[in-house]
């Protein structure tokens, strides 16, 4: 697939279910880099009014199966075995971008770094940092 | 606080934004281990179907926070530093569950072991497994 | 292999490189779960005296893929892709045991938990607790 | 203390115990920044000739160690509360180095990126990429 379609593909595999619901949108797709955002709102966070943890995970993982994904061979997709993710400040800000780089993508099993910012007034705050291992199964 | 008011102030907590719009409810709460459920349904699933793992990280996540705060003095609250999560079948079923018992709550780290099931017909399955280590804070 | 040529080949294998000049034993050996011990010394300990994290890692390791190997099929041998290990208290005492629980072992990912005890005067204390996740490889 | 001392004292602590044994040299120590090497050998080693992931870990963590008490007022010292690492390639080369950089430094937790390389003949591997997460602690 080319890189266009594999965007194209991504992005609508991104405007179905809980990413659709939590606004997810994709900013930058490169070969093995992929920034993803969202924007805070109310149904997104926790009791501090910070973006719940489980929906900073989801935007670091969903960036990293995209990073992962887009230096796969035709016909292979990938699902995520693992993830760590330490929250350093609160999730919070105008949007929140995870960017995702292929660390090791060699044969069936990738390893991916995922950074997640909170942007407000052009300032950019790394709220959280994880690895991301992913698994490459045929799409069929 | 009584464990009946901490417990009712923890479904106050749930009852609000992310854990709110997710549809997460409280099965169990006791001392150091907490329970809880979530309906999976269209708009939590990821491109098959299953539960994201945004999502199922989320309720792992969540159950943790309440079984360390269960433990915690009056006046204490915490946060997550970190947690990793191996995600070891798809997230399906008629529920999803998550227990989290508290392996070392003393002082100002907790470490819980929260692991995810999913119900179908009687029959749990063990979807994910995870490690979370919270800090307690003074609540005010 | 039968389950006593296995146990003697991951003997033979512990009995070299690092895990000889660790001094690590095996103590039981079931399929699906591995228990081995050390006995700290000075040359094992960081500077407060306790057992090196990177040594308590490494015994916790090691009994995770012994863990996995036995319920690999034969002519299958594993490598572990990551792990992650909370450090609960001081690693110390006469002993130091890892005691290693296949969580998920179907095809070619395995998810092992390993807590690591120290063990003083008949009383066990929970060090670290991990999760490791290996990959299943032909042996050739 | 000033960084020639605080070099000196790290310098002296690596020069006992487990880190003495396993022969790790301090090969350079910033505010925030430290690398650490070992020459493998074959006490240092697992079944297939690479450095134990033990070893691997324990570098990677010492180096993360030194790395946030490097940024830590005078009288404080670190534990590390936890760690994860994916080991992306055999651990071998003429030397291991493994750079630790503070990402989140402030208050009681630290968080540290550690990746550890494998060096051939000029050329550098990435073996293993951690994320080390610390607390700060008085020295009395």
């Amino acid at each position: 697939m080319k890189k266009e379609d594999l965007k194209a593909a991504f992005e609508m595999i991104t405007g179905t279910g809980f990413t659709k619901a939590s606004g997810f949108e994709v900013r930058e797709f490169e070969e093995g880099a992929v920034t993803l955002v969202l924007t805070p709102r109310e149904d997104l966070t926790q009791f501090m009014g910070y973006v719940h943890a489980g929906v900073v995970t989801g935007l670091a993982d969903h960036a990293a199966g995209a990073a992962y994904a887009s230096v796969l061979p035709e016909g292979r997709v990938c699902l995520t075995i693992e993830l760590k993710i330490n929250f350093l400040k609160p999730a919070t800000g105008d949007k929140l971008a995870a960017e995702a780089k292929v660390i090791s993508g060699g044969g069936t099993i990738g390893v991916v770094h995922s950074n997640v910012y909170g942007e407000k007034d052009g300032v950019r705050t790394l709220c959280a940092t994880a690895i991301v291992t992913l698994r490459a199964i045929s799409a069929g």
